[in-house]
């Protein structure tokens, strides 16, 4: 089995997201970097791409030519993939140049900086017929697919409620332009309509649709800035209302001081809930009105094959968020070799979030944008304009 | 120090809160039942009445009989105070009854069956001259009070987000006609308007602005019935505004199946949060963004005086519901002593629920109701019309 | 029915655990305070009783005045039986001394200050005819019950390995003159031979036994002071061999600084373990290899209807250590009744601790000393004398 | 900054640990994997280096002619190290053949069959100049280094108690010969004298040693197998003496059924305590009589320079095992690093577990195997015969 070769854009010294990346992608050894366009700064990239390891002249200062340059390489050589972990303005300019040289795209969230992106963005990832995979890290975690398969199978019976909360504290203090973590999430031209919707409320809406298999249909909201001076939200509350009549809630915040990165989801059926929070990750609790509760833990007895295969330790030995990150990649590994191989992907990998939960995401910033600035109650949010998964 | 003597109207036979105010007023050997109203049926009435081991001539199945039988009897043998546990629509009634011949008050919650009888009651209440007290057992617990305490000492710094829940999930089956502590809540005749948000909801407004010492200006609502059949609401969310500019949101639920009595509440201000929750009702847990958690638990070191006054063993021994009920009837005693010896009221005793909070209630409630069926977004929570507290 | 009248030796103005013991009898209006021996002072004795608002002359400065006296009264007014809460060494005087005026005692424990009046206790209970009953208040607690009847019923298994502990930190600091509580548990002549295991170790003992339904035949035990200048043990560590060849291990300690009242179970047998932590005393966890952990929960469903009986409110509402405490003084106050009309005690009654399980525990206390002391590996711990539960 | 170069023995296709090892090993992309005797059967060796990518020729067999081969190679080709992942057995004449050819040895504990063994180790190790650590994984995780350190700077005061606690589960079924996880062992031949406290007691001592900074000098031990059959414990306890003076206990276990990987350990001192939970690892709890308990959390505000060092991600993204791993090969590869560069390893690297540690675990498996089996009630545990860390 060939390795998977990946080039980067973004992740340069210094960057967070970017080294996470890295890691997630080398822990299993199935993909490997060979390139980079670790900066449009050709010092910094140069430096970054050596730190890496990687040969000079795969290290890049502009993606355009790092597509360029890449596509001309030997089958056996060039990247398979590129990997996205820009500011979000950069996401559909850098998306377009990789797939118009045939490259497939996985991409940090949110997949572009509003809708109208996002529709081009579709138009070019289906034109190109390559791979588009969005890193909705929380899809990755065991006890979140054990869930899904819960859910799908109708253990908690007919879903009726629904509380999602994603609270972070890191951005309560008053802005300080040398935090660079900050800096660009909370400026429009970089970050787009929203700030704490758009980093974390849209992984929690993708979180309670991939769980619980339901569609939000309409949303009423209450997001904005609660540091003063602030342009974007940095705080919100959505009610929902779900497809199948279920209600629902959706809170995020990253002022909410003392937080961590506190992101969690109960679902209530008719017959059973459940619960699971992303700092406990490998606990999932089932509870019922007529029996004790349940705590189902990754890898003990008890869990679906599915949820096994997305665990590389014996329960007890806990894993995190950064084997969470890893399992998408392989599951984007997977999903390449088996493109190449002309089979269907093996296991999770047809499942993780590609362009309907792009579209979905960004429709959903979009709608809670706008829900919280009109005077009407209720808005709806409208399903992508296609049935058009890669 | 003689003890106070208490009737009680309603509570007989299986009567669940009934029960548990005895005990409350038991505890503690402050509080003596010494006549009671236990059901309008004579027969069920005189039955709960031996059981409780009360004399005969004292057990009265018409409260208005209670009422005039009592105020005759000599000053140093009849009751000091009426506490009412019957369903919603009787606190009006019986609560006039009493203060027309001169008695306290003590009653479970919500105050009345609406916002227009709670002025009324108001108006009884203040003509009277007699101590009006409300049973938001949650206030009870020590650990509300060191939250509150701490809130108002400026620990959190400015409030800027609350979220407040208190989700059950008892109701979640189809209704059940033998169902009795269901029965009379979902039936708009005996339970008012709500169901869920004036059985519970009321609760977790109450906490949300003691502890804050904020007040909601307005709130937009979703609430409605999430069992089929039923004509109030067994589930629902109100975002809030509060009057420093604060957000929120309050979460209440009687169909979250497995969940047992989850009232739990969060408070983040600009300088550090605290967190609350009912089922482990000894830990408060204080978080910051510029140091470690803390765990402040009920009676060890680092708690104030006043929640030290509520606990009557040392830490670790856990207290739980009963003496947060039976704090409340501690303090409504002292209340009334303090009056008859015409003093101030020690401790804590002068911030327990009375007529303030009562109409605050109410307010909520109709406020929730119109703002969830109305098409206006918002919809504004007056404050009561005097600053009439008993 | 009647209400059980009791009399109180010890627990004057100040005493902690007096004030316990009295609010557990008061709690469910089944037991009624007449008369007390609060001290030795008449002074105190007489405020002490008047603060409990008993009349003066029932308020004695001498037990075997008290004795004497209340036997003299009729049989509708004297006391039944004579709760103890004295320091240890007159445990056994003042039980005597009511025993031989016939009345029935409860204690407070250890039974006596050492094996031999142990011996001296069982002789004379069985002669009085009269019952006994001991405080050992963990068994009150539901979870507890419901732990020990899974054991019976087999769901573990056999078992095979259990750990108990109880730690504390009060004891921590260098001795303090003026604390009263720790005066007298470090002063040999009044708390007997051993301060922590006699304290909180022959508690964690007994519910070691009572759960797993096993008997401790042999131990190795290592115990002392930790904090310089004490005669006797602030902390200490056995390990168990059971009768049926299980293992296990007692850790007590009085010194382990930040801990409340961290008494806590574990027992695994072949086929499941079980949890329960008296500071979380609401849950019990069961553990499997081949399924879910589960968590039962006080009232919830999948309960025992034993443990149900024990509980006051629903499920969620937290019940502590004064509802455990509170649910020996109903189980006493039935076996009396029960005596009174000759007829078998209902629900647990028949099973809480009495004359057995105080020599099961002074004969561990004697073990775990001499075993600690000695130099031999293992000490046998002998079962008591006869079969002769009063 | 070259990578550097890594052989595995042991570790073929099914082997749990050597997988983890290599995760452990790739994930920061600091060392590379680039030869292997993973088995001693050819086939089976050759599948699982193809597996793996490695180029065939450097694909070993069989361990001496995989050392040889690699010393034959050009400097800045040959691997840099050894990681030996084999059962137990294999662990010395691995490490020597290494050693004799001039690599570093990285080896899973314990380090060797028995403390003759280890003696021998020591002495080649000593002679042949080259670098050796012991992979006590637990001693990675950020909130371990961080609780030694804060121990270190006498924040608990002077050392009281102790208890280490490694509870497992998976062991409780009657031994399956088809388990080859299992079966190695419980074989004396390939585990040595003891099964659960050489494979799991000896990390909980170290982490003891490790994060009090005291030694252990007697024991008093009772160790067997808790099921039928087999010749080498699954279960034991032993209460520990310090060099201080305090007193422990060590605890562990593979057969308490629904234990997943449950080590724990709690330090007492006479200001503080302190308690970590291995699987809730970037939680580490400190306890104090005068003030709340704070929970310390990986990455978070109030962490040591030190702890920060060994995380990857943001306080609130779990880290686990895995990455705890990952930070021991980090670690050793920087001492290799500095060895080759003439400097100082920097950061925690020095500190990792060596020699010395490995000493001590086998003096530990010796005394507590001898003390459970001699009659006499202490056994001493001797310090290494040298001051010998390479």
């Amino acid at each position: 089995m060939r390795k998977i070769r990946m080039g980067m854009v973004g992740g340069g010294d210094g960057a967070f997201i970017g080294a996470v990346h890295r890691i997630a992608a080398a822990m299993d050894s199935r993909v490997e970097l060979v390139c980079g366009c670790f900066s449009g700064d050709p010092e910094r990239a140069l430096s970054s791409g050596q730190a890496l390891g990687l040969e000079t002249d795969r290290v890049y200062s502009d993606y355009h030519t790092m597509m360029g340059m890449e596509a001309a390489l030997a089958a056996d050589r060039r990247m398979d993939f590129v990997t996205i972990v820009t500011p979000n303005h950069l996401h559909l300019p850098v998306a377009k140049a990789a797939f118009e040289q045939g490259f497939h795209v996985l991409s940090d969230k949110p997949a572009t900086l509003n809708l109208a992106e996002m529709k081009e963005l579709m138009a070019v990832a289906e034109s190109s017929g390559k791979l588009y995979g969005l890193t909705h890290t929380y899809l990755g975690y065991p006890m979140v697919q054990e869930a899904r398969q819960r859910v799908e199978r109708g253990e908690l019976g007919t879903i009726r409620k629904l509380i999602v909360e994603y609270s972070q504290g890191w951005l309560a203090a008053a802005d300080d332009p040398n935090n660079k973590q900050a800096a660009w999430r909370i400026d429009p031209r970089q970050a787009g309509e929203s700030c704490c919707m758009a980093d974390i409320g849209s992984h929690a809406f993708n979180l309670a649709e991939a769980i619980s298999g339901l569609k939000v249909t309409e949303l009423c909201a209450d997001i904005g800035p609660l540091v003063p001076g602030r342009q974007l939200d940095d705080d919100g509350t959505a009610m929902l209302r779900f497809d199948n009549g279920a209600r629902g809630v959706l809170i995020a915040s990253q002022v909410s001081v003392g937080e961590e990165n506190n992101l969690q989801i109960r679902i209530y059926g008719d017959r059973g809930g459940l619960q699971w929070q992303q700092e406990q990750p490998n606990s999932l609790k089932l509870m019922y009105n007529d029996q004790p509760a349940q705590i189902v833990r990754t890898g003990w007895s008890g869990t679906s094959e599915a949820s096994c295969s997305l665990t590389r330790t014996p329960a007890g030995h806990p894993e995190g968020y950064l084997e969470a990150f890893a399992n998408l990649y392989l599951q984007f590994a997977e999903r390449i070799a088996a493109a190449e191989e002309g089979r269907p992907p093996a296991g999770l990998a047809s499942s993780m979030p590609g362009l309907s939960d792009a579209y979905r995401g960004m429709a959903f910033i979009e709608a809670v944008v706008a829900a919280s600035a009109g005077g009407d109650k209720w808005h709806s949010l409208k399903d992508h304009p296609g049935n058009t998964e890669a």
